[in-house]
């Protein structure tokens, strides 16, 4: 691919052509280019308090997060931002993933959090940071983050993008359905059927 | 203006036709594209320490920011994304201003601070938020922030774009070189020539 | 931000799937990408003679302008283009305002024009140009224009934007409902808060 | 093709990471991406007189036109605008031609002017227009202009592209080099080699 | 015009806010942005088998397709990617013809065929190419295919579209509704009225 | 993310200023926008013999590809597309990856061949296609294709990049330079230490 640079204005192109923005009513079907847009705004629709709400990391990965994106803080529609704050339990890691086509970026707020993400040449790009450090990961590169220090972590994310995808691995290769063949998994982790039953029965409950 | 809706790939058009980023040799000479790329690329690249320097806020605004763009964070560049820890002290204010084209959105991490922000059909939206609340300015309109409360505060915001250009006012109107002539500013602001004398003068030491 | 250089095709990106434009039926309510484009078109749909409407410049700026855009010639919806007929009465100014992210381009037909622009580090380009001379305004930078002859004068004008928005200075600091603090404006203009009263009486009428 | 509707930002997209324009050296040699910015502007490299210098129409197809385009305005580059004066004697027309992916719009300042453009579903939509009248151009489309009236006709136009191509009908077809090859004609004008070597006659002197 | 290098990204743009993809529902209205999206989407919407339908070629062109593009294998909506199987016979010559703004490539899979195209300063670039040759149009060229061999050829082609326009020469000059002026054939053609209702006689049946 | 739907004009942004197509010098060394135009072109820039060359399928994923990119067939330079001659013998699969951001799309020439692909929200979409029979991969989704049969199969690909990325699973999870460390991989795949290490000695030869 080559390089086309930073587009200063894209996120303006999103003008309503009777508003300078357009909060999306949610309660209304989508059409293919999105949710129409509400003809009453108020200032509230521009302010989003979902982002502190308490987290609980008691789970596997030791991970949660709160997300302020479309679908929560609809004021984003069309704005080509979202934010998330993340909390990360000691030993804590959100798996490697990747966001099609959208940078992230993000800073840590509270603790020390190992930051990595790989290139399409197999290279592993990642640091440990702390308090106010902020990291950036290229558009579309799997990456992931894990607390690494002992106390909770937390980070403030930033994904240019208002409502970005994401591909968890290996999640996505044993927890779709229907299921991809053994075949094709056998073939790729080079293993035999009985290891990718074996990997495929965590995900699959 | 018609609403096109958030390019969620934009960021990643930006890749090198031989890497997944370009960072920019910034003692290079720039092209009408930006800066050529660095050739070796290690993981420093992409982690900056920068937004959490002290900052000094003594000053007549009460303001101040460490940022986050191409020039102090170069692996930022093509990334589509800057962003910058501000600090405001009681009673002070970032001035009007806008980012033409970029979206910034931002959240508060101390102290109790006012939002607003101008849209092209003269409508103000504007709240108090506190720690933890988020905003979005839509791209290219007018906004200010300012510390309404009895303590420091201080916030964590991005602007989509990784050098974003800024407009201040009225400064903008008052300080440039050569100056605007007062028969256009006397017509703008309904002034006779001694008010705009005045005005002027507050902006050209 | 980083120089991308001239998109020739984006406004042959705005073709119907059915047809090779789409003229909206501005009957119909806006969706969040705009008009539904009309089923029956006609030639009559491609030109517009609302430019050559006589003008009034007996007003306090001295200017006056016909529109030929996405609402008054809705042929013109997905074109990237809008044209305005201006004129302006001797000593008349157009006041300080911007297009947020669009080209404007004109041409003098009748009478002496000072035309000027100020950049986002503070510099100010300005020329009086006569008939037939041309000028350009980039993207998004605020730029005026007055009569500095002693006769009507004339242009012809062009915005690279089918409906572009427009940010009038100072109006959008002193017209805005509800009214931007005091406190805001203070800060702004380094003034007194009796010096913004007096200035936003001008305009709150 | 898909309606994607007006991009109201896209020359604002041009912005040079140091500047809010590039005005390019044509001195220099061209890269992929166009010419290196001069480093030293003035208020001069935003105006041009050029589109006023006396036009002459002697000619088989009684037109002539000055353009301000990058290459005459380079102060254009980047603008995504070009403007053109055209003249047309009585009688005289410009041949049926398209630029490739650009809008094409115009006012006509004198005379009388029979503008029409093809759709790609073979529908011709045309009128004859006079002094004031605008016309536009979807993009891509084949149209011609011409003066049905007894006095020299003259418009004034605008390409939304700073250098648009141009393919001329159906010049293209009989003034290649090397030519297109008999075969090829014959089949597409249904027609025997004697007619297309006669009708290439007229293109080959 | 300038250039800005690939877009690698652009079509993953054409993302639904909650699907990875948009298949249209044909049997819906168009919207000014295209068809609504089924929200019930089987792994058939992903396949065509269409383009392996028997064509004749015992036509005046000698030429023949299968296209697959957004109206007959919906599933290509928003992939920014058309595909035809072309048959051409002995002789058979597909007319010279453009798709405004969309790079062609294709590959021939039988055959010995003239591959050539026309760029907008008169340049004529062809050559003769046999089976798993490949060949690329720049986009919106005037370009056309022919068979010089003595067996049935045949191309696998794609466009950079899923619904590419095309504008065919010179049908486009002599079979549109209403008919061009022979006013306007004669000076493009230099060519007198008899001339131009001959060669107009061909394409008006 | 929101449906922009099919931009038809994208790869013909790339045109070159004086040209209508930018084949470049690779000897050259690239600049951040790509490498330059090479100034003298010949027919033999725009067509390519390679992708018939033969292949040899006799490996551990029983596939084999001849690409024609940017690098092989300069040609392609910034015209958004780049095409694939891909071979699987009977019982080989190419295995999960995907193209960030870009739409492929082929047609199977030879064989029986299953291909599948997986959204973002796990769900697999997949069928076994035969001669003739065309497919298409949303941009940025995981894919994969297999030989079902019992005889070599062949198959003609497209992708919407003339130098498209490529991330491979789970290559790209087991194969970087450095490693990822194993605390990531073992709450990623939800397994102990030394199940990680026997996945990883496969992909570390």
């Amino acid at each position: 691919m080559i390089t086309l640079f930073t587009n200063p204005t894209l996120s303006s192109i999103n003008r309503n052509p009777l508003q300078d923005f357009c909060v999306p009513d949610l309660e209304s079907s989508p059409t293919n280019s999105g949710y129409p847009c509400k003809l009453q705004v108020t200032s509230e629709d521009f302010f989003y308090s979902g982002l502190n709400t308490p987290l609980n990391t008691s789970n596997p990965k030791g991970t949660a997060a709160n997300s302020a994106n479309l679908m929560t803080f609809p004021g984003l529609n069309t704005m080509g931002i979202s934010m998330y704050n993340v909390e990360i339990a000691p030993g804590g890691y959100n798996p490697p993933h990747s966001h099609p086509g959208s940078t992230e970026a993000g800073v840590v707020i509270e603790g020390s959090v190992l930051v990595g993400f790989l290139t399409t040449n197999y290279t592993l790009y990642q640091k440990v940071i702390g308090p106010g450090d902020m990291f950036v990961i290229p558009p579309g590169l799997i990456h992931y983050e894990g607390n690494v220090g002992k106390t909770q972590s937390r980070l403030l994310t930033v994904v240019a993008d208002d409502l970005p995808g994401e591909v968890v691995l290996p999640h996505t290769l044993f927890a779709t359905k229907p299921a991809i063949p053994n075949a094709v998994l056998m073939k790729a982790f080079k293993a035999d059927s009985k290891t990718i039953n074996m990997l495929r029965t965590k995900f699959t409950t």
